[in-house]
């Protein structure tokens, strides 16, 4: 097809590929193989151990998703926990909650964080916002030295795979709720339910088993397998699907808004059929 | 990666691409090129001009969502035409409907069908149905020559270019107008939104001039570029989101709900942007 194209293998037996205009920077990390890379369709991305984790043109997607969810689900968050996200993505969302007046972002991955920085400003230019502090980190141990603090906890790693493993883990779920003050919400990202059905059902299973609301809802994201994306919610006691009008302010979002809010939670029928 | 792989290019820049088994079948018909693929993730597949139709895995997902938000937005469908779709999904889709007493097939190209029938039976084998007419013809002269005949009209064309250019064609649409009945509908697939903005921008305010009712909803189709397909439909009466809720019935479906047949309507912001 001319030039140089990366491809990455969704499954086994299909995969996205994409033109690259040139590699900015390759590097094994303590923690996984780290790539950024400009492509022609999608800018610069961002790869994890050869998986997209996040590309300039789509990125709005899932970072809007993961955050105006859970923080116009609760009345008045103040205090956020990001575990993963080190791209910034997810915080600069965050940044437009004027009620929150401290987000802490905990990556394992240092070197996440500092080419974010570098290759992606548009994603990462709010990590160094006075109400962000950044942690380079174990999410798994932060989550566990914690009781009672946070408002709202969002999950935003890679696959249950490397470094992420214990981040789909009841015991995980289990420290979130302690860390959750006692009307805490959590947003985990969990995969796509074309190929990865077994996890999200087994993600809704254990979630349900500690938090009294737990909810499954989707968005297309073009660059992960499938262009279906899942995100599993647990919340003490305020309902996603039951927000008041008033509680929604004006944003400025390219994908989310309040009416989506709710559809998102409407799923196709296989994919409700995991929830049960 | 091992054996042989097809790739599709989705757009200049980027693509997807799947193990295949084996090429079932090849020809260059009087039209365009059809191949049959049998894949190792999406089962068997039809490929025209190089672009994949349908895949047995998830051609579920567009079959249902072109047929059943029209019909059940239709009080009453007794007939019905559909444009294209000679792989014959959106008949089997149409023929779980017990109101319909005809529906008409109109494809340009009868190689589809024929191949249809022998290597995705799944997905054709209603069009033996005796309440089923299938002729191979143009589509456009078909609406031309139809008035005040049908309650409802499905497109399921390829992409504006070759053998379906005319197919979005203000033209077109309002040949539909007049071949439909004074409370007829119809719908049209019209590509996705991240990469066709414009295209969908044109379709909206070429229907918004001819049908007092212009609506855009949106599913999730895997082997489709960037996953996310739109699909616009027309109606001179019925509203698609004020559907009573005793109008629908019990039907077998993957995809489709009753509750998704409305919140397929509430788009992702840049999305809801094209049709203003």
């Amino acid at each position: 097809m001319g030039g140089l194209w990366f491809t990455e293998k969704q499954t086994d037996h299909y995969g996205i590929t994409m033109k690259v205009k040139r590699t900015l920077h390759t590097e094994q990390t303590d923690f996984q193989m780290l790539e950024m890379v400009e492509t022609e369709e999608w800018g610069n991305m961002l790869l994890l151990d050869g998986m997209v984790m996040t590309t300039v043109k789509d990125e709005f997607v899932y970072h809007e998703m993961v955050a105006h969810v859970p923080l116009f689900t609760h009345p008045n968050p103040e205090k956020v926990l990001v575990v993963g996200g080190g791209d910034g993505g997810v915080i600069r969302e965050i940044m437009k909650h004027p009620s929150v007046k401290k987000a802490v972002l905990v990556d394992i991955d240092g070197k996440v964080i500092e080419y974010s920085k570098q290759y992606l400003p548009e994603i990462a230019g709010e990590l160094d916002n006075e109400r962000v502090e950044v942690k380079v980190g174990d999410g798994f141990m932060e989550i566990a030295e914690s009781e009672n603090e946070y408002d709202v906890i969002m999950v935003d790693s890679t696959e249950p795979v490397g470094p992420a493993v214990n981040l789909f883990t009841k015991g995980f779920y289990d420290g979130i709720s302690k860390a959750l003050k006692e009307d805490g919400i959590f947003v985990a990202q969990t995969d796509n339910p074309w190929f990865k059905a077994d996890l999200i059902r087994e993600v809704q299973n254990d979630v349900k088993e500690i938090f009294p609301i737990t909810r499954l809802y989707i968005a297309n994201v073009p660059t992960y397998p499938s262009g279906m994306w899942t995100f599993t919610l647990g919340s003490k006691q305020h309902d996603p699907l039951d927000v008041a009008d008033s509680r929604f302010h004006e944003i400025d979002t390219k994908y989310y808004t309040k009416e989506l809010h709710k559809a998102a939670f409407v799923l196709p029928k296989f994919v409700a059929d995991l929830t049960k």
